[in-house]
């Protein structure tokens, strides 16, 4: 089959021909049809230092996608040849304390495709049955292909109290841009969101922001927002270091700050001032909720009250992977993602 | 002034006339602009065996309203002459264990407007400072003189986890119909109402319910919605047993049920089969939480993502009690409102 | 092998001769040690109406055990022969809303060892490794036979707010037992138990009720302890209509009443006045959360803060189940468990 | 009166003669018996640089404090000449978001006595009726006067889940000896603390650790209880940046860290590493729940779960500050005390 992969260490990635994916007994096969390119796809194909002390090539790369079930292991009993279907992405023991707990989504012992096994930038790719998702027959293959960043997205906004709050969302790349629309349907009372970028911003309004702004103006529209008390909730989205600083001041006191964007190294914080004295409760967002989270997502995409495919901005087939990293790397694009057949 | 009077036991209420309140050193005497009316005021109107049991007559009724403050006693820092404002109608001791804990909504020792003290259906009331709810200059009297009944539906929908959820709304009254809106605007999955009136149907299509029907039609309804599981969340807005019981049957195992409407009498329970093997939990809704509430039902209503004037169906002056009492109790009526002045 | 069969549908137990279990590749075997003897046996062993609506013979009854692994499918990996291990007896779908977000505990799939399907009441049982829980070293067969209903009693006291609270515990047979302990080590302010048997009151003594009394007494101790508001948690351990009435009664405003006994028949109860105007949470009780509640469990053993030891009065082989179930239906009993091997 | 007074700005504290308070129509008189002395009386007495910006002398210092009451102002209802009372130091305006939704101990308008207007080293301080908090008749004055920093311990503690937990907490000073004993009594299954010097350690086995150690062995003393994993929860009570370092490092992958140790300056963290990928969530602790935090404070104290006497270690005349402020700093003490009369 063709997979883009990662034949050895060092920087790009090769679409090339390797052998079909053979299945466990407990594994389906699944045909791709639609791919989403995330920034950990740009960290391995950039081949940073995160990726050098990571991945181990060669190593078809990819995480996002939809596609159709085409081969079942005999020990699976709830997927069937022809379903459609996306995944969690992350594969764990479901032995440990965290998984037997309700926290699967970090679990110690976790592989993820694309990162620490095949991924899915490929013709097939096997997967575990229980990390399978099935999708609305109304889901489209794209949508269903960024189902991943969705519920990251979905995590982030919807493990703060959503309803009613005054939001600020720090980083419109499309994980940020997801959260704008899940924060509008959910009842925030405010949105407010920030970019340095003014294509994403206009996406961040077009998902439903009352206030897209430059980080610049942040502080000013959160301040007329609120009475000058600041959000209730801050999803800081963006891994910058100034955007991170900028949410442990907007913040309120007594407020919520989901972190979710990762910065690149260590950050200087106040703790006296900004997380001690203000009473803050800061939450680390990783994956998804296994499954709450995509019951979610699920269930916002049926209602129609949802929609996540303004975000979507440029689509290429697999033997552009040039061009889609160079869209990402621009910061112009909203979502990329790979049309694999 | 003019006040609407319980002059002594037994049924009906009497416009007469009445001194002017006056007011304490920590209270503020509003002008009453809009007041509505609720089915207390009509249990006390009929003179029931509730009312019999718990009003002290004469006494001005009405726990509903909104206007203008007019006197402040010299106490009060964060209420002027001039401000417009409704009120919370629970007087609390502040002082009790309930009270210092975030629960004042259930303290042992309210005293509520138009029950246990003269109330609002008069051209002025006096009110503790610590009572007053300011209204943004865009809410109108109107909305204003309902936020008490629109404040119950707020508690009900809002302690539940509504994002996402499928909803069950057992009973279309004013309160009812404003919780359908209310979980619309919160990112419910799917509303189902039900209620044995079409008109109140009607309103509750017309405030967001995916699906409106008659109780008979409610059980096929969630289970067509729910794959035959069940609503992750019932609101039980009627107090009538057959609606309780079919809440109970209805909410999914490890699902919720909020409990506002009263029902008249005892009511026979399986709670082997119905609360205990199902793993539900039930809360029971009484007031508004104080002030979370308050604060919540404001962003909506600023925001503009729920709208509660298709639910006022009707307005009368004064002097039509017995006109409001009569199109109350005829079943047919949304909201219900006094145009005081 | 040896084992305690249902025979045919009518009363008794039968000790007889039965073929070994055969595990499936997913499942061990288990050589049992001790088994608790639990209220749903004895529903079993008596035939009643919920028994003859449930169970299907031939069946080896018993649902609560300890024992070695002796034997373990090719799919397992976690568990290895020579083990010692007791099992969560639920066996659920793992795949459905309910398992997927953390309820698996009501999940609408699930079989019960010695109800739905061969149970431990015998020299060896069959179990799917998912539900076998390892032992510590220091725990005997006899208290890691009765992880069952002590996890009942966990799961009833930790899902409320036990540090600082006032506690009243209606109910004090074998898991009402438990919860006392549980209480105590998790610091409740004061705990109230009551019972209408002597014997079991001074177990409750001995497992650190401060207050162990007749439910004719439990009132006034309520009333004593909370300065006449009543207390803040209820866990209800009898399933007798009297005291989840009292229960409704001496539970505080805003309080938490947890569902653990199982009333026989539908039950009158005032929701207006006990459930809504109180604002009070009702929580039903059923099984164990998986796992949350074991590893709680095991915490506080491994800990020595709790110990059941005392609560185990009888102790029998297996061909005493007469004997057994006379002492149990008696009331006089503790826990009583068969030494099986 | 007598009374502890910064008089200028500048080091040092005098004892000198100022007049009796004057108490306004909602305060009352108290007479101090007790008053225990806090890090930011030294801060103050040192006159460093966060001193400096804050107070604004002349001030009488000191902000915890156990007393009689000798005069009420005519509007307090609930408070009695006699009554032996603390009080919560933290003047709130009782009106704003924050004190509106419970969250009174971050409201943006705190006074602190001691700090922004006159506190208890004094032989009598006015302070508001609404912030008294009566004590129980076995509750002795020099505990009372202790309540302040016990109820941080408290608020620290209790906001974390503690039964059955396994907890680090980091420093112990007085407050992280207050949080030892509140964990033993709730019902924590393990408990780690750590310091750099002895007497503090042994202090915290007397309070109930199970491991008090050097924190360059807490890392081994962690792993080896938890499997390698990390505790569920730390409560860190240092403020020094080598601690909180470790307390990100040594909680478990989903866990829990409370902060309420004060960092003299700003510290660089590794949020991706420590905050986001392990999917942690912090918790900034600042002041007690008003009054939550007072309420399970008072309930275990009358429980007698916990004790927190061990922990005061000196106990100093007024005209003894030098003294007690060396003690402090030589971090050989546990709580130091004034005794006032």
């Amino acid at each position: 089959m063709r997979a883009l992969v990662k034949p050895t260490a060092g920087p790009g990635l090769v679409l090339t021909t390797v052998p079909d994916p053979v299945i466990r007994d407990d594994e389906v096969l699944i045909r791709v049809r639609c791919a989403g390119v995330c920034g950990t796809d740009v960290h391995i194909y950039e081949w940073d230092r995160w990726a050098q002390g990571r991945v181990r090539p060669p190593l078809v790369v990819g995480h996002e996608f939809a596609g159709d079930v085409v081969e079942v292991g005999h020990l699976v009993t709830d997927v069937r040849i022809g379903d459609r279907v996306t995944a969690e992405g992350h594969i764990v023991d479901g032995r440990c304390l965290l998984c037997r707990t309700g926290n699967a989504h970090v679990c110690p012992h976790t592989r993820i495709i694309g990162v620490d096994r095949d991924g899915c930038f490929a013709d097939y790719i096997a997967m575990p049955a229980t990390n399978v998702w099935h999708l609305d027959d109304t889901t489209s293959y794209e949508v269903g292909g960024i189902h991943d960043p969705m519920g990251n997205a979905f995590h982030t906004a919807l493990t703060a109290e959503i309803p009613g709050a005054n939001v600020l969302i720090t980083g419109c790349g499309p994980i940020g841009l997801f959260a704008v629309g899940i924060c509008k349907a959910a009842g925030a009372a405010r949105i407010i969101a920030s970019d340095v970028n003014e294509t994403r911003l206009a996406l961040a309004r077009r998902m439903g922001a009352h206030d897209a702004v430059h980080p610049g103006a942040a502080g000013a529209a959160v301040r007329a927002a609120t009475d000058g008390l600041g959000v209730d909730v801050v999803l800081e989205m963006s891994g910058v270091p100034a955007a991170i600083r900028q949410a442990l001041e907007l913040v309120r006191v007594g407020g919520r700050l989901q972190m979710l964007g990762i910065p690149a190294a260590p950050l200087e914080v106040d703790f006296a001032r900004d997380v001690i004295f203000k009473g803050i409760t800061i939450y680390g967002v990783v994956g998804r909720r296994m499954y709450d989270t995509w019951i979610a997502m699920s269930r916002f995409l049926r209602a129609g009250i949802f929609d996540p495919t303004p975000v979507i901005t440029h689509r290429f087939p697999l033997d552009a992977v040039d061009d889609a990293m160079r869209v990402i790397t621009s910061g112009e694009a909203g979502k990329v993602v790979f049309e694999v057949a």
